[in-house]
């Protein structure tokens, strides 16, 4: 009888389960179930209006994601409870809220159904930026060492920051709060009725670290003298690497989701990280590119290396045995939606629509035709700021080389072509810094839709790209996580990269380097180097004080 | 009884008549007529093909110019033609053709029907860019001291380039002209029977002097040897200063015209120079900006200086007793033009319909509400390369600044912006190099129609910004200089000020700087002027280069 596992991706908006047989990677089934409360950035749910910058959840949502979707795959794939051996999730991070001993939310509780800070803080809740900026401060001044593994600036999006923010505008919720909890291990808490803590969102979200752990206590008290004991009070829970079973099914569990009592449940995991088994990847050496509004690489290596500008070195944060490297490019998808927003014209619009095409379609069906260079522009990527491995939100977008005759579809290359360059420049840093890229894997919406962006990225970066081959990255990997926490006693396996050999998938495609194009191309990335470092490295600060006077000039 | 003057302007596309009142400056009627061959850059009037980069004018047309417009506007008016006392003309330059002794162009000339270079070369002509190119180096090679009158760079449209064309392409045309004749000179010829060549065309399209006269011929012969005696063969007339007569109407003219045999006739003038008296300026440090799709300044002084980057400066160039100066910018409404073409959304566009604006009004009623340097972005205004100060048609427009928030009225807004700091540019340049600047005057479309954009220059450049009081500046500046040309005795003036103090005007409105808007533009214009500088003058040619990269990958 085949056996199969379940995996469970949160997303921003909604989660969705998938069915996958452990012994071909076939996807059976999948269901969505959208948060009846979605992202709660105006007001609470009893109308209460939020301040700006807010990003909260309900935690009632997550749970109806599991009574929801797992039924549906189950009954969609006709598949019997008895032979799903193991399910994993992963979720957004960093994503957090205050519990009791006992994992009840304080939102839950009656007297704090109208207070804010009760409820779960998203991943973009960005009203701790100030938080941030004073512990990057501190944690400056006083040389911490475990800020270098960051890139040397954590961000207002982590744990600390957040919890901070709690302790200085909401005290009383602070000293409720039992711990406090990454909804990633909360819902697992929900399923297991067992807190575990996963080493991913510990270390690239809350700065443990495996041999030294947190910060320390004079680090914390530096901060505030009530933080002193943070670590003890309130995150007092060891951490389990990726890749270990956290528990199983409870009673409980069993009747919301319609599994079996006794089911293996993976520790928690985070959306890009989870993806590297389901495209394959089994070892040192080989990036992945989650590539949508934004861009996420993932790196393992057997080293740990302090690399300029990334977002975080982890052991074990990704898989286990390994040191996890995770770089970030903040503006991808996002860059090109901006552009057809604000940027095309009429006319252009129009004709699409006569071909019965979208934008993208019909702009990539125009820039395709072009050759490297022919447009004779060059942007820099930085519309949302750089995050690797310049680390700097401050950071403007540029573009150059307009001509009176100067097309929108060669705008858009030049954006597309100014990513790929950002990605060029985080894998030149990797190697620079002793960690090798040998092979490129990219995944997420771009990398399936878009051959022109990928062959662009290939003929850039001049390494092969591979392609995942589901639409569900996220979801695949979090059941191949499940099978692993099953183990090969009971059908699943005892090794991630087994797992995702088996599980795991890739297109037939691969986007190979063309070679007049890569020389081309290197002509290019030589000026987009130049001028990365003109306006990024501080020899002309022009981003930052154009922002300062905006700054000034918006009150 | 009262005198008038007409004044007839010789556009791209159409000639405009319009009938002044000496006395007063009134403008009673005018009248245009479109140029039935237009211009021919595609074909032949017979459908012989042309070449990339050409542009054709019919003689033709000209002169039903006047046959059309003169009557009109003596029609409409009701005015006699007894109470005119003169006409002037200004043209588009460099524009010229090949005539025999008697002024016949020899395009008219049967046998050359068919010949593309028989025709009238329009300023706009480009074919001429490698004669130009030659010339340059040459000259440069020579240490022509003439060179440096015009930023040390002629133009591929100026007259030798496009005679050299002529010579090396079809030397038979070459050898059967008499005369090359700048346009505006040859449709004086027609109203008055004799050839006379203005010292304006001359000055600042022939490289002529009032006291050195042409180039030698040894730098012709360097050139080419059949060049040598080019001025003597081809262009043996005395140069007129401006503000001069060039003879009277011609029984054959007034047949043409309705115009009284005897009729004072301005020597020709240019469309730019020729509107200095039309606003009233009467005499050095008053900086006049023709802003159309480019931007053309004329400035007056007392002395001559050799000042970097400028188009030209000639002795009786503008005024007779003066130096004038001339600096362009080669791209300020065809900026914005592109910008609306290609860059705003279809949102914008339906918006702008549905409040019944066209797109420019649309985007200027959301651009006029940002602050100065609200928008965080600044821009190089060389989309069509720069003129003054930096002479480099190589140069490409930038861009910086933009976040997924930018919005197209913030772009619109600093392509404005960016053209302002290239005119305050030009200022600076003009003082620093002793050529005072005190005043500032404009004319052409943008003056009139974008008050938004007006009070931005003034911010920018910090000098009140008066405005030409006419829709039809060049026409009125012809028609003061037709009564110049008729004279006190007649009625009119003998003195080009004398006569601009009556019959130019100004508008009411004066745009005055806003002291709080000009210190927020003096850093931004601190950060336009770094990168100017840092991409204009060879620190980073990355333009260059990138444009190098275009050419070998459009081929």
């Amino acid at each position: 009888m085949p056996k199969y596992s379940i995996g469970v991706d949160f997303g921003t908006l909604s989660g969705r389960a998938l069915l996958v047989n452990v012994e071909t990677g076939e996807e059976l089934a999948d269901a969505t179930y959208e948060y009846p409360h979605g992202v709660m950035d105006e007001t609470l749910p009893d109308g209460r209006k939020l301040p700006p910058d807010w990003a909260l959840q309900h935690p009632a949502d997550y749970l109806d994601v599991f009574g929801s979707t797992i039924p549906a795959v189950l009954k969609q794939s006709g598949v019997s409870a008895e032979d799903v051996i193991g399910i994993g999730i992963d979720f957004t991070a960093c994503t957090i809220l205050p519990v009791k001993a006992d994992g009840t939310p304080l939102c839950l509780l009656e007297k704090y159904i109208s207070d804010p800070h009760a409820y779960i803080k998203l991943w973009k809740h960005h009203a701790a930026q100030d938080k941030a900026n004073k512990l990057n401060q501190i944690a400056t001044d006083l040389n911490q060492d475990w800020l270098a593994r960051y890139g040397g600036k954590i961000s207002s999006e982590w744990m600390f920051p957040k919890i901070w923010q709690i302790l200085d505008e909401a005290p009383y919720i602070y000293n409720e709060a039992d711990f406090f909890m990454e909804a990633a291990d909360w819902v697992i808490w929900q399923l297991t009725g067992v807190q575990t803590r996963n080493s991913c969102t510990a270390g690239y979200k809350a700065m443990w670290h495996k041999q030294n752990g947190y910060p320390d206590k004079s680090f914390f008290k530096a901060l505030d003298p009530r933080l002193e004991n943070v670590v003890y009070d309130k995150l007092n829970c060891p951490i389990t690497p990726l890749g270990s079973k956290a528990g199983e099914i409870t009673e409980k569990a069993a009747n919301l989701t319609g599994l079996k009592v006794g089911t293996a449940v993976a520790v928690a995991n985070v959306d890009a990280h989870v993806t590297v088994p389901a495209v394959t990847i089994d070892g040192p050496g080989k990036l992945l590119a989650i590539m949508g509004t934004s861009t996420c690489h993932i790196l393992l290596s057997d080293e740990e290396h302090n690399v300029p500008g990334m977002c975080g070195v982890v052991e074990d944060g990704v898989c286990p045995g390994f040191f996890g490297y995770e770089a970030g490019q903040s503006c991808v998808g996002d860059h090109f939606a901006w552009f057809v927003e604000n940027c095309v014209s009429k006319e252009y619009y129009d004709a699409a629509n006569a071909e019965g095409l979208n934008i993208h379609q019909y702009l990539t069906q125009k820039a395709e035709q072009l050759k490297p260079g022919q447009s004779g522009l060059v942007a820099l990527d930085w519309w949302n700021g750089n995050r690797s491995v310049l680390v700097d939100v401050d950071l403007t977008g540029m573009i150059l080389g307009m001509t009176l005759q100067t097309k929108p579809e060669e705008m858009y290359r030049a954006l597309i072509e100014a990513t790929a360059y950002g990605t060029r420049k985080i894998i030149e840093t990797f190697r620079a810094n002793g960690v090798p890229v040998d092979e490129f894997y990219a995944s997420g919406g771009i990398s399936l839709k878009n051959p022109m962006a990928m062959q662009i990225y290939a003929d850039i970066i001049q390494i092969p790209i591979k392609i995942g081959g589901t639409t569900q990255g996220p979801a695949l990997g979090s059941a191949i996580f499940g099978a692993v926490a099953a183990g090969s006693i009971n059908g699943g396996y005892d090794d991630v990269f087994k797992a995702g050999s088996v599980m795991g998938k890739l297109r037939d495609t691969i986007y190979t380097p063309i070679q007049e194009n890569a020389e081309v191309y290197d002509l290019l990335y030589a000026e987009y180097s130049k001028l990365h470092d003109y306006f990024g490295r501080g020899e002309n600060d022009v981003m930052k004080r154009l922002k300062e006077i905006k700054k000034q000039q918006s009150v």
